[in-house]
C-alpha cells in the first residue's frame, strides 16, 4: 500500500527528461518527468504510453498535426506512432506505460535513459 | 491521439460508484469514479489496482490500516488484498487498472458494474 504525493516527489530532483519511476503495477509504471525543451522524435514499438500534465502546457508533435496537452489533461500515444514532446516552460507529467518503455523509444543516443531510478 | 480532459469528464456523469472508461492502453483502462459514502470489502484477485485523488480526500481501509488519500496523491492496492474505499464527502478519483477488472473484485453484488460505458 504504497501512498504517493506528486508534489512531494516533484521536489526530489530537478533534471528534464531524466523519468523517475514512482509506482509499479501489473508490469506497468508510474513515472514523474520535468520536461523543458524539445525531445528528440521517436516511436515505440511495443508500448502505448500515457502522458498526464500535472503542471504546465506540454505540445506534442505528430508527423501530422500537434497537440497540446494542458494541465489535467491526458494523452494517449499508441504504439507505433511517431511523437516529439515540446515544453517552450518547464511542464511537470506523469507517465503510464509499460515497465519495458525505453524513454527515447527506437532512437538510442545521448538522451536516453535506462535503469531508471525509483524516488 | 485520444487527448482526455478530467474536468470535461466528470461533468458527463453524477452517479456514484460508477466507473467510467476514458482511456485504454496495453490491457489497461484508466477510469473515471465519482466516490461517496461506503463501498464494499474485497479484492482483486489478480489485478493491482491504483487510485489518483483528482478532487476531494478519500480513505482506503485495510483490514489492519486506514491510509488518508488526498487530492494529487495516489495509493497502489496490490492484488490479493483486501480493501475498503470510504468518501465521507464526495471524491473524484482517476483508476489505473487492467481491463479484467471488475469494481467489486471477489464480491459480486448489487453494487457489481460490469461491461462500463466508454465516455
Amino acid at each position: 500500500m504504497v501512498k504517493v504525493n506528486l508534489e512531494e516527489k516533484f521536489e526530489l530532483f530537478t533534471e528534464h527528461w531524466s523519468p523517475k519511476i514512482v509506482g509499479a503495477l501489473n508490469g506497468q509504471h508510474v513515472k514523474l518527468a520535468k520536461l523543458k525543451g524539445a525531445f528528440i522524435w521517436h516511436k515505440h514499438d511495443n508500448e502505448d504510453e500515457l502522458f498526464f500534465v500535472v503542471k504546465g502546457s506540454l505540445t506534442m508533435e505528430f508527423r501530422n498535426k500537434v497537440v497540446v496537452v494542458d494541465e489535467n489533461e491526458f494523452l494517449i500515444v499508441p504504439k507505433g506512432v511517431e511523437h516529439r514532446p515540446v515544453a517552450d516552460k518547464e511542464v511537470l507529467v506523469m507517465l503510464f506505460e509499460p515497465a519495458t518503455t525505453i524513454n527515447t523509444g527506437n532512437v538510442k543516443g545521448e538522451m536516453t535513459k535506462e535503469n531508471l531510478d525509483t524516488i
